[in-house]
């Protein structure tokens, strides 16, 4: 690492220093230093920092040209911002175009790759999501080719830009996410940085698309039932559309919206991985794939699962049938959602807590070691609990300022409230227990989501360490017990002696059943206010209470991150049911 | 640890298993294994995670409440969220009454204490902070008093309890914060993190009142100067004031506001440090103080800063007496700031840029060991920038897309804006270089604003044990060279071997000389906006491109983040300043 070579220069530096009369000498040595010291390679902090504010500010300039859109003045337009992401995606393409060739060239010595790094399910899980933003550009062109005559060229090229980013990015996830870069350092920082918050922004620019049109929506849908006479911006075009299918176009892009917005924020996240492995020096002894586990005894689980989906999938189709309805059927859909909300929440923190139960019965060690992918993990999982958390406490406020006499709906939805902030307190609870679990003890810690590997330079995590020294220790051991469970799977009546073993693998068939539950569950609570189901618009207490705008930038901050925490919770599931 | 204790008893269970032939052996082991189960220490993770989320669900309830005040609703009103923070106060000062008590019993064995922890002189500015807030705790008493016929009684209540849990917490800020506790985790656990999120809480309602109260002031002043008509919410009391000093009490009190806020924000980020120390096993080798350094050669540095200094008071006056005035003389008042802004942070960003120059061409050693307390400064340095770094790009936006011939006011205020964000940047670069420097190489790394141990369970951290064993083989060099250096001060004419050692002096006394402008500079930066100099609410660009709503928010965000950055700053220079 750069800092040992520099700590050798100190000593030797530093040392007894040989006698010069010279002053000329004095100067050559000046100058020498001072050309080695501005070609040296860049301290790994300073360059983390430098690339941190580049890629912050890059997504601040965006963040200012939404706002100004937002306020739709004549000044600022879509094209601006269209503009200017297009130029960052051309700046990335360019970037992980050069990074591929660079690397096909280099094929010797092959570079470090961390193995934990962007499993293989994620990746297909982010192919699926990219080839569905494919299709959304295909409606994106196809729109523009229909009212090319009158709207801005860069609604065309936008859309074929993306499309190019995206098929190399996917190309980029496949073959060099698990690239640990060591050379050209600084450099690699800022196109990994640049290409994490052009992602980032590109989910920002899908968010905000996406709840302008539901708003929009919204409004049109109040004002054709009496409540509101806010005259909504209409921004179509002023020409007709030269094709049959732009209506069909502009209509089906919004369903393929969340797709879009989950495949940006999540390949962020693993490139933001691939960021903090710059310059890292892998563990070898733990860089290993953690072999697969048997799923057996999986029922009520997955049962239960299904029908959780089911259900949810009927509820987001009645609802929005009859939400654009009359008043009346109106309530009856949003007090028909809050109703199942209340019984589907009240059961996952059912199913957490027994969860965490068995964690309190069960002996499994914890695992203590450094690993800052799973630190990630949690944070990102109570970060994004925190939209939710506050707009919950917003309604629990209302539910409580609201005038006595209040409709009944007020104690549903306060009970749904209150059920919402534990059963996230409880899942992540639960979540972390089995992350920072160690499964085995003859295993290191799995891969995490997200995996970065802790840093070697300064740092020996001993807990790699002694896992190694037990693991040969434990081999032989965990065998025997290995072979012990394999027996008894499937067979009821064991010699007493074995009780413990099976109460184990017992333990081990709830906590999978509950971790799919959950796991469906987190997929149903995505699904439901990403295809349009979000009473939280249309409820009267909060709105009175804090008054439209400040209650609408809640929720438009909230219903994001809520999106985000549900699929990020569905990811660590996964996750956590391969360990267990 | 407690995960240590797990592992043995989980290597004595999962050994060869004794036989066992009788039923109920096996259930009492199931029963006992429930017992101790359900009674043993909670796992450190899991304890951290559940605190923290009770944490943030206190603070986000109080948020709620003052959004829900913000609207100025008859629902919910200011007596609401005083009782609300009284009773977290109440809490507070019970736990910390409960914990200094239990001290005082438990003398043997001493506590572990973090000498790192809450420095002596943040202590001390932090009990000036304290004393300024009981001034402004006597003020809200005497407004009570004169008032008290027609105010709720929670007025008077609320100034009372704050001025005990002041008292207590500075107590507890010289005589506890650095404790390392390891009785009662997961309790102790509670009552510090419930101690954080109560300071942020009394944060956050410092800022809004704030806020409020200055937004107030601004739109009369743009009524009474013809712009503006919007009525303001007056919440003046309906009685008389039975004393003659009331109008004196509300209007100081405004004064001492800043000084309040950035009490709460700092004692909040220590007792978080705390939160982080518990059950943690420190490093005894590197838990020593840090020897004073010399300060000679100082000259151009102070001075400079007290001119910048000089100069921000003489802008701040007048900007405060011309800003109420007529049109032209307010408009000349902005003028006047942008320029002096302009001038200001090109001097910074050339201070900055020397610094990390000299840091270039210095080959001290990086400090590349494992340190949360300078990762915990660097992310509250990173992530307090956001604010302005945001406003800073608004309004670019807003210059960008104002009409061509628009006044060269706009030119001055994009220079302000790109030159704001530059500063930033520059300043925060040069901050954490100083920060991950090792200053010398005989003496570990010295202590952060806020430090935190690391963790021992399952981390060495190499870069203590190298520099130990580095210790006694440098002593010896680096007492020569101490002894050379400190011939060489003052010394024009030395020998030419001796030419490093006196650059190396000299380019100590460059960087202090920086430090010291850098910090006088943040000083006069943060004087401004908290004594009422926020020329950016007066902008007409910005307004008119983001809508005053939006603009006002982001404002309202980005000024309070900007000030605790400026202190954080200050408080990371004189860090910076020591170390050099």
């Amino acid at each position: 690492m750069v800092e040992h070579s520099l700590d050798i220069m100190c000593l030797n530096k530093y040392g007894p220093s040989s006698s010069s009369s010279s002053s000329s000498d004095g100067e050559k040595k000046l100058f020498s230093k001072l050309k080695v010291s501005l070609t040296k390679k860049y301290p790994h902090k300073n360059a983390q920092t430098l690339s941190a504010q580049y890629g912050t500010n890059l997504l601040l300039i965006g963040v200012s040209v939404m706002l100004a859109l937002a306020q739709h003045g004549p000044a600022v337009r879509e094209e601006h911002l269209l503009t200017f992401i297009t130029v960052l995606m051309l700046v990335q393409l360019a970037w992980m175009i050069c990074y591929m060739i660079r690397r096909e060239r280099e094929r010797s010595p092959v570079p470090e790759r961390d193995a934990h790094a962007g499993t293989s399910w994620i990746r297909g899980g982010l192919t699926m999501l990219a080839l569905l933003s494919l299709i959304m550009d295909a409606f994106r062109i196809g729109y523009f080719v229909g009212y090319h005559s009158c709207i801005s060229a860069v609604l065309g090229v936008y859309p074929i830009v993306h499309a190019l980013h995206t098929i190399s990015q996917v190309h980029f996830l496949w073959f060099h996410i698990k690239d640990v870069i060591k050379k050209y350092e600084t450099f690699e920082r800022f196109g990994v940085i640049h290409a994490v918050f052009t992602n980032l922004l590109l989910w920002c620019n899908g968010v905000m698309s996406e709840a302008e049109h539901f708003l929009k929506n919204h409004r049109r849908r109040l004002t054709a039932l009496g409540y509101d006479n806010i005259t909504t911006v209409e921004v179509e075009p002023h020409c007709n559309c030269t094709t049959s299918a732009c209506s069909m176009f502009s209509t089906s892009l919004y369903y393929l919206y969340p797709f879009n917005i989950e495949y940006h924020i999540f390949v962020s996240a693993m490139l933001f991985v691939m960021w903090k492995n710059i310059g890292r020096t892998l563990d070898r002894h733990c860089n290993r794939k953690r072999p697969s586990t048997r799923s057996s005894g999986l029922l009520i689980g997955p049962l239960a699962g299904l029908l959780a989906l089911a259900s949810s999938v009927t509820v987001l189709v009645v609802y929005l049938i009859h939400v654009e309805k009359s008043e009346q059927t109106r309530e009856a859909a949003i007090s028909m959602f809050y109703c199942y909300g209340v019984v589907m929440l009240a059961c996952m923190c059912g199913a957490s807590s027994a969860g965490l139960l068995v964690y309190r019965l069960e002996d499994w060690p914890m695992d203590t070691g450094a690993n800052p992918s799973r630190t990630l993990d949690t944070e990102l999982l109570l970060g994004s609990s925190l939209g939710s958390w506050l707009m919950s406490w917003c309604s629990v406020v209302a539910a409580a300022a609201a005038a006595a006499g209040g409709s009944s709906f007020r104690w549903i939805c306060l009970a749904y409230s209150l059920l919402l902030v534990l059963e996230k307190c409880m899942q992540n609870l639960f979540i972390v227990e089995s992350l920072y679990r160690r499964s085995r003890e003859d295993e290191p810690a799995p891969p995490e989501i997200f995996s970065v590997m802790p840093p070697y330079d300064g740092i020996v995590n001993r807990g790699y360490e002694t896992q190694d020294k037990r693991c040969a220790a434990l081999d032989a051991e965990a065998s025997e017990n290995r072979q012990g469970f394999g027996r008894m799977n499937g067979d009821a009546t064991v010699p007493a002696g074995n009780r413990l073993n099976v109460t184990t693998g017992r333990k081990r068939q709830i906590l999978k059943n509950i971790t799919i539950f959950l796991f469906m569950c987190n997929v149903s609570l995505w699904i439901l206010p990403a295809f349009g189901c979000r009473p939280q618009y249309e409820s009267v207490l909060e709105t009175e209470t804090f008054g439209f705008s400040a209650w609408t930038t809640v929720l438009n901050v909230a219903i994001p991150m809520s999106l985000f925490y549900r699929m990020h919770s569905v990811a660590s599931l996964f996750e956590v049911f391969r360990k267990v």
